[in-house]
């Protein structure tokens, strides 16, 4: 990863310029709209509380950024290839025998591949940490991109460590999944294009994690009239960074078995310092796993594309929380917003999306 | 149906002028590619079979047109607006009360929808005649779109006769799903689209039913240097496309359970004209089932995209089928071929989907 202190400061301005570093590595997304999905999201629920207040009435218009089919199937393309692009500008590094000593990351997921993509698509080695309890179809996807894979134990914990000794003995340099600037920074250009392929969004919705998506995504609304929300699974305390945002401290462990998967993680410092520090991120939000699987079904079924349950959330969000959808009526009123929502990954094998359907 | 002597010729001319009387009606769908699947495609097959001969090496570059995003989820939407909009330009059709008599459609898969939506559109009543073991979950679909629908026995023989009777009683006009002119200028469209989208398509490949979508395909490269195959599944003699093209006579009768369920109908007369006896299909193959999951499997996991499995059949032939790749082998030598393949639906919902893929 590139010296902090060689970072661009995190304005909307620097997200302008990582686009560019990036654009001929990745691909710019198409945005897909659907009829049937506004008139659902525009549709006042069914009441299900016990209390008796009448359902919000809000008016949606629905837009989907396809991070899905981004290369290697996920936003992380991004970030990953604009953290090689700033590696590949550090005074000294190539020189020094950079693209040799190599990259390393830990990751069980997205990063894992896209580090490994952007590291074999520049000539550079890369080493990911995985734990060894990693399934087989992910080890051999990281493998298939040129990654030297190396296992830890089961735990998070274990992966840091043994990337540290990597880094130790061969001179490697770490790129983490998403507490770093440059990480930041690339993930934030699918907000930018969002805002030049649809004109006059009112508000993006992004799934949060470790954060690096949404901070992004913030970053490229800095100073425009678009707000930013957050989106997560509220099982087993997945929700850590909504509880975090609206009681104003950071939670930095949380255990959880929820179906979306890709959104275990706690938010790290850097985008911390974004989303709840800066304000640039506007409310968080959280839904239960039916509604994952919910908005999981529609997105297949409706919008015709495949997608992982965690890039379901937002979705989920804008159909079944009435909390949301309360303030949107509230703020849009009858002329609506137009929400644009970031289809994060479709990293999921058929046997995988199977058992969330199978009528056992 | 517009009177069959009020047709145009059978002409790419006339798929021009079709393609301007619906485009506005219809999305333009997106084309996509797949470095990986490229790759799989110009690889040699490991031999299975039990002779010896060596695999072959052809060089395949693929482009998918989404015909699974089109409105109500397939090509059918593109056949339906043309017929009803060559009713609509048909003398005295609406002055004599035409659109309050209505269409009539028999299907119970996307014909079905495809025509209550273009009807209900047009503020045309539509009534579709369906199985009376149609799936509850399309009986719905068909309403939500405006139809009213009739049910027949369980034969697709019952289907015509309660057709009939229906335009006996009300005056509506017949609007039958492939054989018909105007339905093949309508589905040829896509083809047209295709061949704008992608520069120097060397082949397009179509799954052949009812043969509507395939002779339209083979219309819209009438003249151009573009040949045009067909793929259709193998199982319980759903290759009659195949079987007749090869041997010189249309079969008008199959029963299969193929999983590809929307191959089950045979050639009709029209789409044979064009597809036989005027040899502007250059091929036609066929696969197997586990070779549709496998194709179907890698639409979903690679491309991104949520797809029925029989719109997975072109992609199956080109990975499994050796005659195919023996003939891309011999045909395009060492620089290979741009070949087309139309995704013609997505119309699966997510438990039958899961059903394909589950374990035990």
């Amino acid at each position: 990863m590139a010296n902090l202190e060689t970072c661009p400061p995190l304005t909307r301005g620097a997200v302008l310029e990582a686009h560019k570093l990036i654009e001929t590595h990745i691909h710019r997304t198409p945005v897909i709209t659907s009829k049937i999905l506004n008139k659902m999201a525009s549709t006042p629920r069914e009441s299900t509380s016990i209390n008796d207040s009448s359902p919000a009435r809000p008016v949606i218009r629905l837009h989907f950024k396809c991070e899905n089919m981004q290369r290697m199937g996920a936003f992380k393309a991004r970030g990953a290839f604009h953290a090689i692009e700033r590696l590949l500008q550090e005074p000294g590094w190539v020189e020094n025998g950079g693209k040799e000593k190599g990259v390393v990351g830990f990751s069980s997921g997205n990063h894992a591949q896209a580090l490994a993509l952007a590291a074999t698509d520049k000539g550079i080695k890369s080493y990911i940490v995985m734990p060894s309890t990693t399934r087989p179809n992910k080890i051999a996807a990281t493998k298939g991109y040129g990654a030297e894979v190396i296992f830890s134990g089961p735990q998070f914990e274990d992966r840091e460590v043994v990337a540290a000794k990597v880094v130790n003995d061969t001179g490697a340099r770490l790129v983490p999944p998403h507490d770093h600037p440059d990480i930041i920074l690339g993930q934030a250009t699918a907000g930018l294009e969002f805002q030049q392929q649809v004109k006059d969004l009112d508000a993006i919705l992004s799934p949060c994690s470790g954060g690096g998506l949404l901070s992004g995504t913030a970053l490229s609304c800095e100073g425009t009239d678009i707000r930013v929300f957050g989106a997560e699974p509220e099982f087993e305390g997945a929700d850590d960074g909504r509880r975090g945002y609206y009681s104003g401290t950071r939670i930095a462990k949380v255990s959880t078995r929820t179906i979306a998967d890709g959104l275990i993680g706690t938010i790290s410092s850097h985008p911390w310092s974004i989303i709840y520090e800066r304000r640039l991120v506007s409310g968080m939000y959280a839904v239960s796993e039916e509604e994952i699987v919910e908005a999981t079904k529609l997105m297949l079924e409706r919008l015709k594309i495949w997608v992982e349950p965690s890039a379901a959330v937002p979705l989920a969000v804008v159909l079944f929380n009435e909390d949301f959808r309360s303030m949107v009526e509230r703020e849009a009123g009858d002329q609506g917003w137009d929400i644009g929502i970031i289809v994060s990954g479709g990293n999921i094998n058929a046997e995988g999306m199977a058992k969330l359907f199978s009528s056992s």
